[in-house]
């Protein structure tokens, strides 16, 4: 029974984007557990490459799932965003004290983000002011090893735990393929400048007609940059970028408000 | 025949999230013909709510349309994103001068830029470093009157050809649903700061099996600031957000720096 005079233990939502059955979602409840109490909210198959999508046109399923340990499952039938919009929404009476995603099978580093649903159900946990997370480690294989990310994760969900974010604050945390004794590090960077140029695989069906599958590879803008977490996990160290939800490009504020918005001779700007 | 001396007419590239269908789409069409050669590839179907989402599990297919006029015009079975990567590889020898996005029917202020494939595409547009513009309507109807929009965006549109868009950034166009007599009008403005919550519809199916319809409503974290789009919006000014695709919270970035970084006495914080 819990004593009142106890402190709470933290609360811990737990998601991602490769489903409840990846081997990365594991590591992560690994890596959270000694923390607090964990409850997992995560789709039923992956959506990988889904980003900040959110099901509208078909209704949305929350199903307990059974575990052998005492952390509670959930599946959903949408996507990482519907995971964390439903578990606010359902399960809790007081706001989690800390949301993490992942650990995602691949890179999110870089522009990466943009279609990341590891990174989006982190974000979405920043609209809600809860300190949030995003983990992912660059092995797209189906079981790889996330050892380092389990115990480096660990620091940096401590620091989280002790420091908080500040509000609009999100974390992307990328972990190398590396072996713990061989991490040279946890580097704090900013997003690395680069695009993910498609490469369409084009094929023509039984029927003739003409089809593609996207593919793509990572074009690095600022390759000799070092203050980036692309040469970050690059050079052996673990990447943290903190991510704000504010997209307003503040630099540009003062050039849009000269532009010359005239209509039949009526100026259009307003007074700011 | 085209005279090599004239000077090339910009190409611009047409894209929305509500399918090629779109009332919006043609509303978009009428503000950029006359800013010169006009193509189109929008999805199929409305992909509202589908964020920055890629297809990679299906193929996917590009498909001509005919059109009355003399607009290049393709739908793809696909996201708002696809469409802008497979034009971008398929349909270009040299890329765009201007991509834009819309008009959706429906607002895309503040937060909601997350969830928006108008914007999605408009950013995958950015990341080309193509000039990009998404244009949102205030209108959820599926045949709002646009012309306010059409007549004001060009303003935008010819300000952007003239003066570029800095390198990451794009804009974030949102009109009122006013007459354009009744535009007060162009205020350049930040993000407002926001969350859509969700209210879910909780219902039974035939089996009694309980599922939910996301729902939501949007609450202002910052009703009384008079430099965000919202504000712009609700009284009568059209918005317009200068949008980055960095994400990094450089504010954050020394105090991260300061995080204790130790695992078994090690510190693992690298020098910067």
């Amino acid at each position: 029974m819990e004593n009142s005079t106890k402190e709470r233990r933290p609360v811990i939502l737990v998601t991602n984007d490769d489903g409840f059955r990846a081997s990365g979602i594991e590591a992560l409840i690994e890596m959270v557990k000694p923390f607090g109490r964990v409850i997992v909210v995560a789709p039923e198959e992956g959506n990988s490459g889904m980003s900040h999508a959110i099901t509208i046109k078909t209704p949305l399923r929350l199903k307990r799932r059974k575990r052998a340990d005492d952390v509670e499952l959930y599946s959903v039938n949408g996507t990482p965003v519907d995971c964390v919009k439903l578990a606010m929404n359902q399960l809790f009476q007081i706001p989690p004290d800390l949301i993490v995603s992942g650990i995602n099978h691949g890179s999110n580093s870089s522009v990466s983000i943009f279609y990341s649903g590891t990174m989006a159900a982190t974000i979405e946990g920043c609209l809600y002011n809860i300190p949030s997370i995003g983990f992912s480690l660059l092995d797209y294989s189906s079981n790889p090893d996330f050892s380092a990310a389990v115990q480096f994760g660990r620091v940096v969900v401590q620091n989280v735990l002790d420091n908080g974010l500040s509000n609009g604050t999100c974390l992307n945390v990328n972990f190398p393929v590396l072996k713990v004794d061989d991490i040279k590090g946890i580097k704090v960077c900013r997003q690395n400048s680069g695009i993910w140029k498609e490469e369409f695989d084009k094929r023509s069906d039984p029927r003739g007609q003409e089809y593609f599958w996207l593919t793509g590879y990572f074009h690095n803008n600022e390759p000799d940059a070092v203050d980036t977490d692309e040469w970050a996990l690059a050079n052996g160290y673990i990447s943290i970028v903190p991510i704000t939800i504010d997209l307003t490009r503040y630099q540009e504020l003062e050039r849009l408000k000269s532009w010359n918005f005239t209509i039949n001779d009526q100026k259009y700007v307003a007074k700011n």
